[in-house]
């Protein structure tokens, strides 16, 4: 099983023994995730890049606890949906290679419809 | 190596390749994140809980592509940061074991505070 | 003065008497606003839409606060960016009915290219 | 009739021309603001603080009509919930002002909690 699995397997049995699947419909498993990810977010708020690349330990543990909370949600949301995180992101990878090809994205950050 | 590290060198090739280091604030990357939650997000918009437990395919595959963007950035964040997101994961899992005791939040969606 | 004005002025001051200014590029309150409309969010979480629509008076007092946030970033942004809000709701208003004729989108909550 | 209330009405009538109001739950609501507030948010992803300063036209336009969807959700999500969003960033302000006192905030970005 790979870690991505067993995640997802114990946050199948913490939502069975809680009886939570009543609330762990797609689109709430969407909010919780974007609540989370605006969580995320605050960590760096006011920070510049610079600050951001070096945090203190108390941001970096911040933000360490809210990556960890993304994260469960998202695996909890691909199961429900059916999904395979890691093949969807490999996929996209490879999209991505595509729009961006890297003589003419070098050192550019345009959105590829602009490239 | 696992597949969240095999995910995590692809995108620092990427990365090298196209000279994005500098964009790759963790500020930056948290906002990038936040963006594709919200398009996540998007993908349930004006649905009921029910219709967001069934999707057509074209929305199932929308939802996918967004799940992966997610992943792909937190995937870029936990690195930059230095973090380990499954061993975050892990943790958090535990502490919200303690956090919401089955018997207690049995059925119940209220936030631990309120248990 | 209309009334978002004066929110403007008053937030030209409160961000004047504390030197915020060098904070409050639009990148920043961009991201800011998107934090609180994450806490906004947050309020209705597990909450079915049913339940959202007769909140209990400290979840709309909850509700109110972010509201409020969401509304001051929203202004001091405008400001920064020298955007009317009000003019561009009005225009936005404008291309809304052109692409949600009320015969078409009657009880319908298709996006418009859908439609 | 100050120009919130004027939105409020006209996005009132909208709604009501077309049988939109079982949609229009706060919960769906505060989704769609986020979602928007996504979208605000990405017109300044990969820009510099200095850049989101002074934005091409092209990225002004594509910023004010986000912050117009911000505004005509945060107005129909406040009469969703018998809110008036204007006293409640007034009284908001006057937190702040509390929270945040000149002298100690001055040039300085942190949150009041670790003033």
């Amino acid at each position: 099983m790979t870690e991505l699995e067993r995640l997802r397997e114990q946050l199948r049995d913490f939502a069975a023994a809680r009886d939570w699947d009543q609330f762990h419909s797609p689109k709430n498993l969407a909010m919780a995730l974007a609540v989370e990810a605006g969580e995320l977010l605050e960590t760096f708020q006011w920070l510049t890049e610079e600050q951001s690349r070096k945090l203190a330990p108390e941001a970096l543990a911040a933000a360490s606890e809210e990556v960890a909370d993304v994260l469960l949600y998202l695996v909890r949301l691909s199961d429900q949906l059916g999904i395979d995180p890691i093949a969807a992101a490999s996929r996209k990878l490879l999209a991505n290679a595509e729009k961006y090809p890297a003589d003419k994205a070098r050192g550019n950050s345009k959105k590829y419809t602009e490239l």
